[in-house]
């Protein structure tokens, strides 16, 4: 049995473990299918886009100083050439549609709206200034120009920004295979086919697996490999053969607090290196970090929210960096509608309500006691941290909060 | 040709809409593959969580009351009795993990710490209250509890509650199989095998189907089909074959001003009905809205930034009410480094750059000329919405921003 009194910052847990973090392999993808993905490249393009001054508008490409002058009452006439190949001279004017090339010798196109065709003359009863309505070649994208940076995660725009650019196939950063065990004598799968009525009812079901599964899909490939017994050699052997597999990293959870079935991270010590093993987050204290054959493998909590935090705080930024992701989630401040407690010397993870109103966003801590209830993740719209050195948050004092909701 | 100079507000719009907008049908699929997917049925637990009395905490379970007066001078001895399954008595004492059950007869787990065993002898240094480090059977959940609403975007905690409560198969709101095409004789898609050096300097990428099925793959299924010519029977055939097929909605892209090759919105007329066509949005301001077929048809600008902002702004609520989302998305406030033009009678959809600071998060509006430039959206972190009654955003003013990063 290991005791681990001695616990580490966030701030310190977050500095080892940033390294120990080696980005994953780099992969040539599709554009349409790196949506979400971490670019692992500068795109640069090597083309101007547009490629060719084109038509903003629906009208007439014609010459804007022909046009000057023109009034409803006074109507400027062109004379119109169908040819859209052809050079147009001055005093022409040629039909064109939104997108097109405008032809040589244009510069402007009149809309529209503001046009007459008569025969083969056109009447126009507003000025357009050369220029007017035109979409320059290499207005959006000069040949050359680097125009999406390497750690960008891709948004939908980008995939378009590709698509535009002719950029058929991107680099991106793999996303690495992750494996999930669960440990624990009391546990059992929720999804076995016949579970029996009293085992049930003698057992917890697995959710730390699904939680981490499901948390860990949006940035790698999750990998669940099921729930291993609260026994030393057991424990051990499962860890090895997960490590000696193609898993790029691996997280345990279960057993990882004070106590005789503190195995976890002796398994991880005789296997490899435990890098610290406790940090002063809450929940999530009993959290541990080693490395074994060259890969990260963190040491969770039992508990689903303990977990959870220590997903949060912890695992996520591992994940983060693993991946070459450079942004920030999104925050948003909110006002503290009633006092939050914390303890000094520790980060808390605070799950809240949030209440919108026309004056701003509030939240709301939820009542809790213990990191079993998982309730108060459920009931909670997203998560207030609560950095060690501050004693709690008095109510009508402002938070950063990051909401779960991401469609 | 049609014009559509009668603009209907993006508030009339949207309430429109949402008189059209069916909910999707209703399936039943496994709570692991459940992440971001909308309830459609309120979850009732069936069973206490956790099920039974357990220990929250490594240690010995015994009758809180023995251990009154312990201190590391003065422990209290109990008797260790092994066998679990066993009722204790007073005086008595069972090493216990942490979530295994706590045996009838005691009412707290005193910590392993404050513990030392003499054989079948138990020193304890440290009092515990009756309850202590117990969780006791539906602490969590309690039996007939609604868990989960209808309506609630599945988070990676809420399948962890799933997981816990033997949820294996939950009910959500199937994802729509929505259609996408695009139309302009100036489009080639992007990743045709041989693209010739000399047509994709004549032609224009087409972006906007990559864009949309981008969008739409958060909530619902895309399906692109493909580039139609500019071509009215065309248009009209592909629109009708499209809706003849299984899609459950379609969005239109290109030639959806006024001009001359305003085919879209006839073609939905013809084959169903226009409800409305034209709305004070910028950009975005030509988006059309139809029935076909029982089928919502949307009838979107050909600009990239256009049909991003039309989808945002019309087409997005609608997707979520289709598919029964309840929930806002997260907004950030920041404060405006630069004032943002617009004008009274329209709603703007502004791109904007974000900065955060120690003191709080600013936007600066990215200078744009003109919907045809995708770099205004590649280059940005999100965008503001200026409400149609507000002539712009002052300097130092407060406005909301949805930002784009979700991981």
């Amino acid at each position: 049995m290991k005791l681990f009194r001695t616990l580490i910052s966030l701030e310190e847990a977050l500095r080892t473990l940033s390294s120990y973090a080696k980005g994953t392999e780099i992969e040539e993808i599709r554009f349409e299918a790196a949506l979400n993905r971490v670019l692992a490249e500068d795109v640069v393009s090597l083309i101007d886009s547009p490629p060719f001054d084109r038509a903003a508008m629906d009208g007439y490409a014609i010459r804007g100083e022909d046009s000057f002058g023109a009034a409803p009452r006074n109507p400027v006439f062109l004379k119109i050439n169908r040819r859209v190949e052809e050079e147009i001279g001055a005093g022409e004017c040629v039909p064109i549609a939104t997108g097109m090339p405008v032809p040589k010798g244009s510069n402007a196109v009149v809309m529209l709206e503001y046009t007459k065709e008569l025969g083969d003359t056109l009447e126009i009863f507003k000025p357009v200034t050369p220029g007017k309505n035109v979409s320059f070649k290499g207005e959006d994208v000069k040949k050359g120009e680097a125009v999406l940076k390497a750690g960008k995660l891709l948004q939908a725009h980008d995939i378009g920004m590709l698509a535009s650019l002719f950029k058929i196939t991107v680099k991106v950063y793999k996303r690495a295979k992750i494996g999930i065990i669960s440990t624990g004598d009391e546990l059992i799968d929720p999804t076995l086919q016949q579970p029996e009525q009293e085992q049930r009812h003698q057992k917890i079901a697995d959710a730390n697996s699904y939680v981490l599964a499901a948390l860990t899909q949006k940035v790698a490939v999750p990998y669940r490999m099921g729930i291993v017994r609260d026994n030393y050699d057991g424990i051990k052997n499962a860890l090895r053969s997960a490590l000696e597999g193609d898993c790029e990293g691996l997280l345990v959870s279960g057993g990882s607090s004070v106590g005789k079935r503190d195995f976890l991270a002796d398994a991880v010590e005789e296997l490899g290196e435990i890098v610290f093993h406790g940090v002063a987050i809450r929940p999530g204290e009993p959290t541990g970090f080693g490395i074994v054959n060259n890969k990260p493998v963190f040491v969770l909590p039992g508990y689903p929210v303990a977990t959870i935090s220590a997903f949060e705080l912890l695992v996520r930024p591992f994940l983060y960096a693993m991946h070459g992701v450079t942004e920030e989630r999104s925050k948003i401040f909110a006002v503290a509608s009633k006092k939050i407690s914390s303890a000094v010397g520790r980060t808390d993870f605070v799950r809240v309500k949030v209440i919108r109103t026309g004056e701003g966003h509030y939240v709301e801590p939820l009542r809790v006691s213990g990191s079993g209830i998982l309730s108060s993740m459920t009931k909670s719209d997203g998560f207030v941290v609560i950095a060690e050195n501050k004693e709690g948050v008095a109510e009508g004092e402002r938070v950063a909060v990051t909401e779960y909701f991401a469609l």
